[in-house]
């Protein structure tokens, strides 16, 4: 069994939903966790839970990087915070991967400084998982938000990672993976996507060229890479109408008696709904490219998202997708001009 | 009165959606139609729906440009296309505006080239209303897609024709100006935003600094700038997800008998709601920095999206938008350095 380290001081109401999530991934079997963190707090809420037959290991980490906290900055003054903690567990080989809900931006500069990149790889990348209008489908887009001003070399890499973990995590056999543009026509795209569309094309992958942004939800294709800059923007879009149509949606269902009452007879179809739209279900963005295995969560993340990434994070451990990078990016020789 | 210019032959179910546009228009005195087609088939549309008392005047055109032809090859070869007639009407003061539901590429380039560009306007910029969630309230988003590879200088004159177009179209007095970027502190960016926030802080409007992607929709920004490239992938997720919410939404309320109940009890709440949602209600994208007005609409336009197109055209140039522009980029007297 995989053991993955937990950072506990991540999430907005941490630690609740990392011990929570913890105990429900242990009772699942999905990993053994290492929870990092206040080992007084976290021994209390566990015991208040009676998880003290279940395999979790609380580690201590005395210091927890605030959201306010820059990155480089954290990573320099709070050598006990839980996120470097963890991170050093999985670098030691005391843990396989590591999660965590906290301050992205001091996640990914502790992973790549403790762990390093894999071979082949310039810059690791954070892939987002988006539900689709299709059933049960998926799409995947990277890198959300790692790098700004990438090369087209770096979306060249971007693509062989983001295929390999399309298909060890949704089963897939050949992912379609496409270029996030402006248009599905080979003659759109600004200058970096020109040139990463003729990259994209020279890697033997199931590539069907430029994709719009409707595409991430249409199920037309699985992998979507796109610059750090504008996956981020693509991602806080989609987040902001979400919440958007969420607000409109109860506002015009409490307007008259009978739409209230609609409601309450449509209620289970739309938590159903509401399901499909919930990012947590697929357990957070993993940060492609670095050694060890590392996933980040949503700083609103519940119980269930921590749950569902400490399961993510075993499958990419046992999975071997960090191997397959190596391997294939290899195989591919991107040329470096 | 004002006279506006109506490609009757662009929407996806042309001339339908424009005679019937053209006519509510007429009728509601938004202004004088110039109704630009094929005129045997115009005239036959609009007796049929006896309009003969209306303000509308048929101008003929014998070609249409379609969705698949190329920009550039359609305004050289299709001399004779209602896109380019419409226009025509504007540069020899026939009209004051034009409006478009046609191929967007082509409406651009004929306008861009016929129209000409305003004093002090390197690029002309498409213009998208954005619904949000705070009831009435909208922001504008900037440029949208007649631009990629904007330098940091086209995006400070954005957001000097986008702050002046908002002003005059909902009435605000000093709307707030934001740049779209993958974080709101000021050290966020890629390398042409990050050089953009410091030339819109030299602007004299009410700049807040960089916004992120919800921004459009939480009512916290009016006016948002962007690179054409991001505006353009912003644009087509944010109606992706829709969709996708649509389809969604509807699977999830037909899927039982209680629900379908549901759904017939709520079902004026969700037709309120659709029409908060409903870009159509804005009128369509207007193509601001060009000489006279030119405002694009989608292709899926229905009539009511017409109508207030025509409207939105007719208060552009009551409002004497582009003479605010033309002077307010003097008084900045930007670098273009």
């Amino acid at each position: 069994m995989r053991a993955i380290a937990v950072d506990a001081m991540g999430s907005d109401t941490a630690p609740l939903p990392e011990v929570e999530g913890a105990i429900q991934a242990a009772q699942a079997g999905h990993a053994e966790v290492l929870l990092v963190g206040p080992q007084d707090l976290l021994h209390r809420e566990l015991t208040k839970r009676g998880a003290k037959d279940l395999r979790i290991e609380v580690v201590h980490a005395s210091e927890a990087v605030t959201m306010e906290d820059e990155a480089a900055k954290a990573f320099r003054r709070k050598r006990d915070s839980s996120i470097r903690v963890a991170a050093r567990l999985v670098r030691d080989g005391k843990a396989d991967g590591l999660i965590s809900a906290g301050n992205t931006g001091a996640v990914m500069t502790t992973a790549k400084i403790l762990l390093g990149t894999l071979e082949g790889v310039d810059r690791p990348a954070l892939a987002q998982v988006f539900p689709s209008s299709q059933n049960g489908k998926a799409s995947v887009l990277l890198d959300v938000g790692a790098n700004v001003d990438c090369k087209p070399l770096h979306m060249q890499q971007f693509a062989v990672m983001g295929e390999i973990y399309y298909r060890v995590i949704f089963g897939a056999d050949k992912p379609r993976v496409g270029l996030l543009s402006n248009g599905s026509e080979s003659h759109k795209g600004n200058e970096v996507t020109r040139e990463a569309l003729g990259r994209l094309n020279e890697l033997s992958l199931n590539f069907i060229g430029n994709v719009e942004g409707r595409d991430l939800f249409n199920g037309r294709v699985d992998v979507i890479v796109a610059d750090g800059f504008i996956g981020n923007v693509a991602l806080k879009i989609s987040e902001g109408i979400v919440d958007t149509f969420s607000v409109l949606l109860k506002e015009a269902l409490s307007s008259t008696l009978s739409s209230k009452l609609g409601y309450l007879l449509s209620r289970r179809a739309f938590n159903r709904l509401k399901k499909r739209l919930d990012y947590s279900e697929y357990g957070g963005a993993p940060l492609l490219g670095v050694k060890g295995v590392c996933i980040i969560c949503h700083g609103g993340s519940n119980a269930n998202a921590i749950k569902n990434a400490i399961r993510v994070a075993a499958e990419f451990s046992e999975g071997r997708v960090n191997e397959k990078i190596e391997r294939e990016l290899a195989l591919a020789s991107l040329s470096k001009n």
